[in-house]
């Protein structure tokens, strides 16, 4: 079986690094144990392997594809997979015991999807998609809507999905237009057109839920006039029957990569009969539909970290096995070949894969550690999680997505020209990790998130807490002297930070916002080797801690000194890049605001 | 139509900026003049309209492929495409009269192929290679060679192609195994087998014609015992006809990108009747391959560039029409939405790639007006020429291709998740575009040459001339108030690449080889942003001169100041990332000499 994830790194970082045993000590999660915890993890390493990754290519070769008569065929794993992955929790996990759940820290459940996106990243969504739909009707929905939808969500009979994207809206949702008409008998009726809706129809699935966006009739312009509503397929009866809800798939959007998993085009109220059930108050959809979005984000950086991760370890394995020349200091061509993971440049490839996936999936466990602390903790404390969670979410989507691309790249490079053939992995992970950098807000939105809203909320406080945190983090480094270069090196990179931040505000201070905002991509650039090099400081003080005290129990001390390698590494290599991006930053701005059309020509 | 390439900077190019004119003045070009020459490159853009851009799509859906029983099946517009290119003179156009050539400089043969690269990269690959292919036989072969082969390539009629590649060898061509035993009548017999042949076998073509690596039975180990054979699929018999010589297509190779371009496994003697004629002498075939390799380095390069640029052209012309969203400054939601185009992240995407691809283009051009110096100066001045073209090659090659890339990723990302769909040419371009870092040698290999041939050979004479270039341009743009902050940047950024340098040698010195290698690719991307600097600080002298003198007889005064404004974009964007690449280098090397395996778990 070939390996598509690192079992050790998980470990390390569930229970070294990010601690999810401290959990445990609250009443939500207090059933569980860190024993339990692994074998759970354990359990979603079997089902991934067993009946995800041995379809990771066929999905591709025969993509999930539309009838022409409002069904989308998939493959005939995927049945089996939804299903499997429905009793073991895979769906509903995360929930509380009263809505059927486990109560399953993040933590925990996103691992176990962790493991599904390495071995089959395309299928992990339908489920990943049903997990967050769920969760948005319980957070928002009445009790006759949980009751409802999320069972037979969790079971996996019924697909949950996210419908925002407008063909004429794209990425701007104050554009959105479909059209909600109060019926006064309890529902909606909504006519309207909704474009790249993943899983928005398949054959694996009885019933779809839409969570929707549109705009009440009369309702404001712009965001503050967006609602959100439940829209299934069928719609549920009184008396438990399904009637058709005039939900038509009218198309599929065929793509380079993530071919199993569909991408619909669905068309409400073509027949003025499609109901729609408002879920919370009118007017405030889109501030709901953000807890999803977030979690999607999220998921989405994870899933790129994961993918990431799949290249990772397709191309050491390759590179493990193939013998091809020779080092440069050996002369004699009657010499044997060496392995290619002898040659500097394959051992370059390596470690730059290895930063960056096992650093964005340190990133993503912050994040989702943070998010169970907001679930568990109160008041002060809460705050301070949901605003570190805030700052980092655009940041975990973006470098995960942007950089894990790259990553991908150097798996394909590492195999050579059979790395661009179809009878290797890597080039589908590459293909497939492309969308990570589109779902869910692009790069370009990510980071206008970043540099307009996160790091300005209240009063940059958010960005006040990472640095806390960062600091905390630099002073455990520092008791160990071969972390104190870096350690200092971070230090270093927080000034920056804070004066390319001084250099910005003065464009905001004078109202030129778009000045301000217009390299927001590479303050986002910057931003995130500094974050990412955090997490592998992190990494590398619970390593250097471990082999302080000689404690292998968990790990060997190999794996602890790799930690500490990977961690120069990233400093060497990676790192630099940071004040490029601060050089582009304190220059003088306005180079992207060109009025002459004719200059692009 | 669509536009995938800018005639208007081809000719700002091919005429201002690096003045194909000036090659009339020799003997070999006097029957050229800039008219006719732009008429002809006119006339591939005809051909490159009309036959080559409306199927760049179909043949990415319809592979070339396998059909089991030894050949392979192509898109029935693939004949009509050779055939059309060779009447056209764009396989042996560049040859001299008497083999039947028109003897266009490579400057003119190029920008050509430019076009077809541009409007469907991988069929561009089958004219391209039969037109190396003759070179080499041109080059090396007997009078006989000549005349049998090459007027049967220039046609169309024959497939040339280069079969270097051994499964076992991989980038390694010093292990090839192939073995030639000589017959004593005039031909060596050969058995062997060969993977990655682009053009190897398809049935657009009557015949094959592979110039094929072997080693003769007892030759010296390496690569100073391989030799260059002619091995036809359909061998010419003395009275003209045409008898199978035991060359066996075996299989393909699917690949993610450049789907219509064949990519063959062959299979030379399986029946011990494979005749293969000797090239030149005995073992001297790496040498005289690499005639062959250096023009397919460049041309890859190029076509890196090409496929950038049209991507490129395709994401401009989305953003020129497409309305989404408002500007930060704006925040009243019922103003219409503007064009993408005005947003600065998208102007931000669009200038990265503008730099990327026409700065690449403007690089493939200086080598190919230096290979047509070598052509027609002599002695110490072609000395100059050829040592020049040697250090550019691996550079023109590599930073095409691996920049390339990131710019087809950001013409993706400016179509949102259209970008993604195969409703859009971008995502198409980018599968494409990977295979170009593999081509003729990877980026290791790439930097590996720069670094450990090209840069020391000749006592650093290559190096040396390449920096008065640099020189010579700072100084032309000192004129310029405007350029003169850039021209001092390049001045810095010399000093520092000497400072590296100096550095690095200190382990060759030591004879620590594989430490001084150790970093290659990352050289290879510090000396990258500096050449490509040195090409847009070239271009952008011009334009100041044409604006200066208020020239705009060839251009507007807008296309003059884009070009500045992209100088301008690329310093500040692209350049910085230069002295981070310089820290990585600056700081002690190892940290990819790792002997412990279990560091990368």
């Amino acid at each position: 079986m070939a390996r598509f994830t690192s079992m050790e790194h998980l470990r390390f970082l569930l229970f070294d690094v990010h601690r999810v045993e401290e959990l445990f000590s609250h009443e939500r999660f207090s059933h569980l144990d860190g024993e339990q915890a692994w074998m759970i993890i354990e359990s979603a390493k079997l089902l991934a392997e067993q009946e995800m990754f041995p379809y990771f290519k066929e999905m591709d070769a025969s993509p999930a594809q539309y009838d022409g008569k409002g069904g989308v065929r998939t493959h005939p794993q995927l049945q089996t997979i939804i299903r499997k992955a429905a009793e073991q929790h895979w769906i509903g996990g995360y929930a509380s015991f009263e809505h059927g759940g486990m109560q399953l820290p993040e933590m925990i459940f996103s691992t176990g999807h962790h493991l599904f996106q390495a071995a089959n990243n395309g299928v992990e969504g339908y489920t990943g998609l049903s997990a967050g739909a769920a969760g948005l009707i319980t957070s928002f929905g009445s009790a006759e809507q949980i009751a409802t939808y999320v069972p037979r969500i969790f079971s996996g009979e019924w697909q949950g999905t996210m419908a925002l994207t407008e063909p004429q809206a794209g990425s701007s949702l104050s554009d959105i237009v479909s059209a909600a008409t109060p019926t006064g008998k309890g529902h909606y009726t909504v006519k309207g057109q909704k474009i790249f809706i993943s899983g928005g129809e398949h054959d694996a699935c009885e019933n779809f839920v839409h969570l929707t966006l549109a705009r009440i009739q009369g309702a404001p312009a712009g965001v503050k006039g967006i609602s959100l509503f439940i829209i299934p397929k069928f719609r549920p009866e009184a008396d438990g029957s399904l009637t058709y809800n005039d939900v038509h798939c009218a198309g599929d959007f065929q793509k380079m990569g993530q071919r199993g998993y569909a991408t619909t085009h669905l068309s409400f109220g073509d027949n003025d009969d499609c109901h729609a059930y408002l879920v919370g108050e009118p007017h405030k959809g889109l501030s709901y539909m953000f807890q999803m979005m977030n979690g999607a984000r999220i998921s989405v950086g994870q899933s790129a970290a994961s993918v990431a991760m799949a290249a990772y370890q397709a191309s050491l394995q390759y590179a493990m096995e193939r013998p091809q020349g020779r080092l440069a200091s050996e002369k004699d061509p009657s010499q044997p070949p060496t392995l290619i993971i002898h040659h500097p440049d394959v051992q370059r490839m390596l470690f730059t894969q290895k930063a960056i996936a096992e650093g964005a999936l340190s990133l993503a466990m912050e994040c989702n550690r943070l998010y169970d602390l907001t679930q568990v903790t109160q008041a002060e404390e809460q705050q301070r999680h949901q605003l570190l969670l805030e700052i980092l979410t655009p940041i975990v989507k973006t470098y995960a997505s942007e950089q894990g691309s790259r990553s991908a790249a150097l798996a394909i490079q590492t195999l050579g020209g059979y790395g661009y053939t179809t009878d290797f992995p890597v080039q589908q992970l590459y293909r497939d990790l492309k969308i990570m950098s589109l779902y869910e807000g692009t790069t370009g939105i990510q980071s206008l998130d970043l540099l307009g809203r996160k790091v300005t909320m209240e009063k940059g406080k958010a960005l006040a807490f990472l640095a806390e945190e960062i600091q905390q983090t630099i002073r455990s480094a520092n008791a160990y002297p071969e972390l104190q270069k870096h350690a200092e090196t971070l230090v270093q990179e927080l000034h920056r930070i804070e004066s390319v931040l001084g250099h910005l505000t003065r464009f905001a201070q004078k109202g030129e916002i778009d000045l301000y905002l217009a390299d927001a991509t590479v303050f986002m650039e910057m931003a995130s080797y500094v974050v990412i090099g955090w997490q592998w400081l992190k990494q590398a003080t619970v390593a250097a801690d471990r082999i302080t005290k000689k404690d292998f129990s968990r790990n060997t001390e190999a794996f602890y000194e790799s930690k500490i390698h990977t961690l120069h590494f990233f400093f060497r290599y990676e790192m630099p890049h940071a004040e490029a991006c601060a050089n582009t930053l304190l220059a003088h701005g306005g180079l992207t605001q060109v009025k002459n059309m004719d200059y692009f020509a």
